[in-house]
């Protein structure tokens, strides 16, 4: 059983990456169907039409995104329609639903809006409620097209709802699980080197078959296991023995499982500890808090920050101590201590987190490389100090930074 | 002249975005270069072969990424040799390239990566100042087939340098001249109204060709003009006549043009108006002045920030009125307004921003619901203050809600 998935539009060539592509293809694996291909083309009906017509030659399962919109150039459906060998013929369903979505903003709907109501003979309709583009379900053969809107948020509410359980119920080939693992601070090779001989496992099983891969990303490496089979008591069984292997390999490097972010484990490890935290931020400029914040519920553990981007400030919100900088500079063990002291005093929390450091690119005007940085958690217990050297651009070195800092607080919680 | 672009790995169909494929395609277009597909092919010896035979057939240039590693599963230059009929030979530039690498980094040459410095039979070596992996430029007939590694960073470093200087001089077709408007707080629909008679010249012009395209992101519409032709003049003539009537008819909802970003304009602002600024935050957590920092050299201009994430903190930390909170709410016009007189006075800035609101999802504890924000501007002549309203998710709102109150400051600057 073989898929693929095609986007048009010529806008991804040049300023839209095609997010619809890899979510649509990860949840076809998801389901054990076999993924081939993912094409771009853009507004040209010839390049349409003969990606189509190539993809029906390789694949049983082709989705189609984009090019669903009431104007000229939204020419999907027709050039479906026309290999297939299908004509185009009016649904009251698809109308109803354009309708409905103009009424509930309270406006009028447009004519030019009528056209998106012709679907593909014999199709079923897939119902839009966060845009005006109905998306559609059409056999042909042993063939399935399914046609979804470009727009990346209503494509995925339509897809989760409507779109997803009809493949499974209909595709969905064995079972397909997957477990991944989240790591930072340690190196691909360390990792690497920690868990190849459970990689060498990576081989028929008994049941099914594993596949490991090993993701580098700016902030850490993931370790993702696929394990796809029939007999899924003994699938479970394969991948708790792994995952059990896993943890006790890397231990406490592992910081989270199954896409979870760090700044999510760290407000629930806050919570069940009852504490709460403030940060005192210089060069990762609001990043830090940013983060933390980006979590529903956050507010429960997080009292604040401070964004301090200079010396001055540095002393005057912060109450970091004038001979500390003059002796120490901006960028230094002390001047990071002090300031996740100060910020967890003035804020009276359990904990103060902190960060100092050049961000880049070029050095700081006293000489100190770029991507050279302190982090300092203040607690109880007294104050812990780590300095950090990375690489990258501008934006990498802040979020290398950030998550450094979590992490430091997240092993201090563990 | 077709051209396109074959990103292979099976990553990229469910980890990792193709930011390969939309960069070099993107940069073919700026040579006027006709790209006519992108295509993403697993780690599948028999689909990469295929996808390479198809691309042949159709098109005159094929970039190839991905795949250049030197483990056993990096087949790309295998199956290119394979279907163009060359040989793999050994290069020593190559071999000295991977040497070199390794020697910066004071470390002993795996004897694995010798299977790098094996090339395809004439082709020319891309050397690789950042990674092991490098390039090839072949030429077999009529076809050129670049091959680049799949690291974005490398593959970049590397295009720059070669390839897109090679590619300029033996395919650029034309002139291609982009434009580009951002504009933020307007809608689409707007937008399109606006400028609808300018986008009616979308026709052949005299010399060379124009298009319009309409872009709309989480925070801004973006407003695309692409000028092709060969008299560099004429077509200067006709953007610099187009763009005059674009920014008079939308005057300052343009917020920057091609590619500058808000933030970046606000520090240019503040510098040329020897200001400086504060900023609070509530709802969006940090991430106003992340943006801000994000920008290189904006110690110059501000001062810092504070994060205040209770209604506690914003009494204590920015001195906010008890009866203000109590009275109004922490969700309301004059919080926004003392949060931003707070903190311009703590800091003694000459502008005061700040944010308050509900990022959701769902409503807030009294029933405010998500997406419901003020902003407020502390400045000498008074405070401003903005109600918005805007959907989303927690991520899209908190994005949403600081470009409007960076844009506020930016018409307040201009």
């Amino acid at each position: 059983m073989n898929a693929e998935v095609i986007a048009t539009g010529s806008e991804l060539f040049s300023d839209t990456l095609n997010t619809n592509g890899i979510y649509i293809s990860g949840k076809l694996l998801s389901l054990g169907i076999n993924v081939v291909r993912q094409t771009v083309v853009g507004d040209s009906p010839k390049e349409m039409e003969s990606a189509i017509k190539e993809a029906l030659s390789r694949s049983n399962i082709i989705i189609i995104t984009g090019g669903l919109g009431p104007t000229f150039d939204d020419i999907t459906c027709e050039i479906v329609c026309k290999v297939l060998g299908k004509k185009l013929v009016f649904s009251r369903e698809a109308l109803s639903s354009i309708a409905a979505y103009f009424a509930a903003l309270n406006k009028q709907m447009n004519k030019i809006n009528e056209k998106q109501a012709y679907i593909a003979e014999g199709a079923v309709p897939i119902l839009n409620s966060a845009g005006t583009a109905p998306g559609q379900i059409i056999k042909s053969d042993d063939k399935l097209v399914v046609l979804l809107p470009g727009p990346h948020r209503e494509l995925r509410i339509m897809f989760e709802k409507d779109v997803f359980p009809f493949l499974k119920k209909k595709y969905e080939r064995g079972i397909v699980k997957i477990k991944i693992f989240h790591t930072t601070g340690v190196p691909e090779s360390v990792i690497n080197e920690k868990i190849k001989d459970i990689v060498t496992l990576e081989k028929k099983l008994e049941e099914g078959s594993l596949k490991f891969s090993i993701l580098a990303h700016v902030t850490g490496v993931d370790i993702k296991m696929v394990v796809s089979g029939t007999n899924e008591m003994l699938m479970d069984k394969t991948l708790r023995n792994i995952a059990f292997e896993i943890r006790g390999l890397l231990k406490e490097d592992i910081y989270s499982e199954d896409g979870k972010s760090m700044e999510k484990v760290i407000c629930e490890l806050l919570v069940k500890a009852h504490k709460n935290l403030a940060v005192a931020e210089s060069c990762t400029g609001g990043l830090l808090a940013h983060k933390i914040t980006n979590v529903t519920g956050s507010s429960a553990v997080f009292l604040g920050g401070m964004v301090t981007y200079s010396d001055f400030m540095k002393k005057t919100i912060l109450g970091v101590k004038e001979e500390t900088i003059t002796n120490f500079k901006a960028v230094s063990r002390e001047t990071a201590g002090e300031m996740a002291e100060c910020v967890r005093k003035i804020m009276a929390s359990d904990f103060g987190l902190s960060t100092t450091g050049v961000a880049g690119p070029g050095k700081s005007s006293d000489g100190i490389p770029a991507g050279t940085a302190y982090i300092a958690l203040a607690r109880d217990s007294g104050t812990i100090i780590k300095e950090l050297k990375f690489a990258g651009s501008r934006a990498e070195i802040k979020a290398k930074i950030v998550q450094a800092a979590l992490d430091m607080l997240r092993r201090e919680l563990m």
